[in-house]
């Protein structure tokens, strides 16, 4: 997805928001604000709206010397999602199709993110604890489940810390002898790293690896060639989050994105409205559909 | 008022909204967005708002070489204006405090706006219109009344067309040979220039004149010098609109601001909410308030 024109105020709002969240010293906030306006100024548009996030969140790291601002965020929202993962998993477990369930429960905890609203409160947790069976979802999580049953590799990207606890709800569900997890090679905002893989207990349980960049989404030039590589070759992607949708919606290859709507671009750019819960799928996708379950996409990219 | 982070990224916001109203064409809304961006990187936030908003829309003027591109909608909330001319009379004719209804009026016609919102219905004067009378109004239309009565000139800062047009019910009832009105130098959004204040037929009615400069607002520095000989003389200032209440909100001269509080920033720097209509006055006016008259301030600066 490129960047919109509407991108470029809500950069500034996401700027100001994540800087007062790492500094409450406004000579610094301004400093952060003014070099994000100086890298706005000369963004390419046609490059997808993360490549900014990389850059803001670059500019808070350098202003503030803290290589990793959001890290008490992180452990606070995976030690909350830990807590709760027994009783999550207990709903899973007694749900008519325990698929479908843990599919929502991966898409709905996509609420946990510092990237746009710079703040969550740990209610929306809980209520997605207590609403996720019966939150609506565009998309159908049958297609997903085929796809991964005649994938024979398939790569697993994350999103955000505390919400990839509950991924492992989902992963849980999967052959994981034939999936790879994928973090973020370092810190950027509240997003997943190792670390935060290792406390939701992953390493455990499947292959994690890094993907060399610390940028939101998956921006494959700032990613390792080792990543890339295997990016390339995977039969199937599952992609959480907002950042992978905008960085991946223009890919040939195979993805599935599991996302909260949170902005009014991403909105229209899917059709869907602000707040949905969705899973989309790119026309790559359709290969491992097997003629039985392919029907027409549910929401063609 | 000094501008303040928050403003930063509203810039940005209005600067898109008044690319898009001036043209259709993208890569010409990304050039202005670009100069916008690359001004506001590297601006005095120390000055005022209205700094910036002058920028943006010197921005706007040259990438369109349009001199003036608000132009079709000012004669239309002029002409829109005349037409509820009579029956705003009449209201205030028949209202049990004239002077306090026109002030009302005057106030509440500051909706008429392209500066924040882009667009503004023509509804809302029809609503403004119907509702003017009952519309709570912070700050006490008579202590503006003494203040006219104590000085000997008047300097009447304008601030949007169409709305200027109901200032003139307000003016209908001062002492205007002790008045000036002011007008901007030069088309800068909606604002009233001389042409606005021919089109709502003050000029037969009170001296007016123009200040210098095609800013929002009164940014002293960008007014000629004839008007700010005349602004630091003179005995009462009364200043209309958000831009000039972010203007001169710090001045040391008496200023009664008659404003519709627009934006979260002068919502905080005032203490009242969004949306209220106020009657705002610096310290200086004490001097001009009788001590029979002379109160608590309605709203201490």
């Amino acid at each position: 997805m490129k960047t919109h024109l509407d991108c470029l105020p809500c950069f500034l709002k996401q700027a100001l928001t994540a800087a007062r969240f790492v500094t409450d010293d406004e000579a610094r906030q301004a400093t952060i604000l003014r070099q994000v306006l100086r890298e706005a100024a000369q963004m390419d548009l046609n490059a997808p709206p993360p490549v900014m996030g990389y850059k803001i969140h670059k500019a808070l790291r350098e202003a503030t010397g803290d290589p990793d601002p959001y890290k008490e965020a992180k452990r606070r929202f995976n030690a909350l999602a830990l807590r709760l993962l027994p009783e999550v998993r207990k709903k899973i477990q007694a749900a008519a199709d325990p698929w479908d369930a843990a599919t929502r429960v991966a898409i709905a905890a996509n609420v946990i993110d510092f990237a746009i609203r710079g703040r969550i409160q740990e209610e929306s947790v809980y209520e997605l604890i207590d609403q996720f069976l019966e939150m609506p979802l565009h998309g159908d999580p049958k297609l997903l489940h085929q796809a991964i049953e005649n994938a024979q590799s398939i790569l697993f990207l994350t999103d955000n810390a505390g919400e990839i606890v509950f991924d492992r709800l989902l992963l849980e569900q999967m052959p994981l002898d034939r999936v790879t997890v994928a973090v973020k090679g370092g810190p950027v905002i509240n997003d997943a790293t190792m670390e935060d893989a290792r406390e939701a207990g992953l390493p455990e349980l499947v292959r994690v690896i890094d993907n060399g960049a610390d940028a939101p989404g998956t921006l494959l030039p700032f990613c390792s060639p080792e990543f890339r590589e295997y990016f390339e070759g995977v039969d199937l992607i599952i992609a959480k989050g907002q950042a992978n949708y905008e960085s991946l919606s223009d890919t040939e290859r195979p993805v599935f994105f599991l996302l909260k709507i949170k902005c009014p671009v991403v909105a229209a750019d899917t059709g869907l409205s602000m707040g949905s819960l969705a899973l989309l799928r790119t026309a790559a996708t359709d290969i491992l559909l097997t003629s039985a379950a392919r029907g027409p996409a549910t929401q063609p990219l």
